[in-house]
């Protein structure tokens, strides 16, 4: 299979801002010629599949401005600096939704934006959640939106959820469960 | 349950690039208090899954600058300037697979990164292909890999395929055969 790798030639950074950071960057392809790659920054992040008492998964619904529109979401989080995507998990669970979780497993790693980003997402189960104090970010709004599996499945293949982090982390536990049966 | 819509105040293009434009927003949050929203304008993009004649599904290997690896992925591709979805479907997969198909159907529409783009993704299943001549872009270089969705399945568990759209439109085709059996 031939070397498809694109190496850099140089970069710069054409945008510094609070949350995004925009590079270019010179390129030398695979055919020996040169091209310019544009691509976003990313700190990484984490997505978390709380498992409550009840069974039910601890879903949360929020506004999101760069679709402009009310979206129905697994509880996730950018990795903050020399954070582990662990530690960010923890973190993000008593943040977003005020649980500690006893048992978190580590289940999948994946890219949302390969075409433009090099954003990496941490996917984990929590379970055995026990109540804390949440202590939501300031400019962060979020609604409780707690759904059983089977629910949330549905909402899935109607096109009802549409986040990806989300489809996959439910897929995923629906795998393990039918593993499991 | 509360309005969580966040208004837009002001609008400012922070950087026009060849693919990206980066937006950066002043917005109303529903506590009355502002803040700003950057954010990347995506023209939006297709995903296919394609069906060769002996079942296997037609998927690509490419390197991605952003996450500097080789990933193994459904062929997909930005829509252009007032073209349908639809239409980028069947211009993507003569351009990135050389084929045509006479039967596509919708799927569904994901989000890939809502934390900070627009980007929205339309998955079709192209079946009952025929072979024309690839035209792939001058600077896009790519492996053909097509496997079994079996062996891809088992690729998306063990974590080898990694890729968002790639990963849901594999479960979403497992799940449409598991339905028909």
């Amino acid at each position: 299979m031939p070397d498809l790798t694109e190496k850099k030639i140089s970069t710069e950074i054409i945008y510094q801002g609070r949350l995004l950071d925009v590079r270019k960057d010179e390129v030398l392809l695979p055919n020996g010629k040169s091209s310019t790659r544009e691509w976003i920054n990313h700190p990484g992040a984490v997505c978390l599949i709380p498992i409550l008492p009840d069974e039910k998964i601890a879903l949360v619904k929020q506004y999101r401005y760069p679709v402009l529109n009310h979206m129905i979401e697994l509880p996730a989080g950018k990795i903050d600096r020399n954070e582990l995507p662990i530690e960010c998990a923890k973190r993000e669970l008593e943040e977003e939704i005020g649980y500690r979780a006893n048992k978190i497993t580590y289940l999948t790693k994946i890219h949302p934006a390969v075409g433009f980003a090099n954003e990496k997402m941490w996917i984990y189960l929590a379970e055995d959640l026990e109540k804390t104090n949440s202590k939501l970010d300031e400019d962060e709004f979020l609604d409780f939106f707690p759904l059983h599996l089977e629910k949330a499945l549905e909402m899935i293949w109607k096109g009802q959820i549409t986040d990806v982090k989300t489809i996959i982390g439910l897929l995923w536990l629906d795998k393990i469960n039918r593993n499991k049966a």
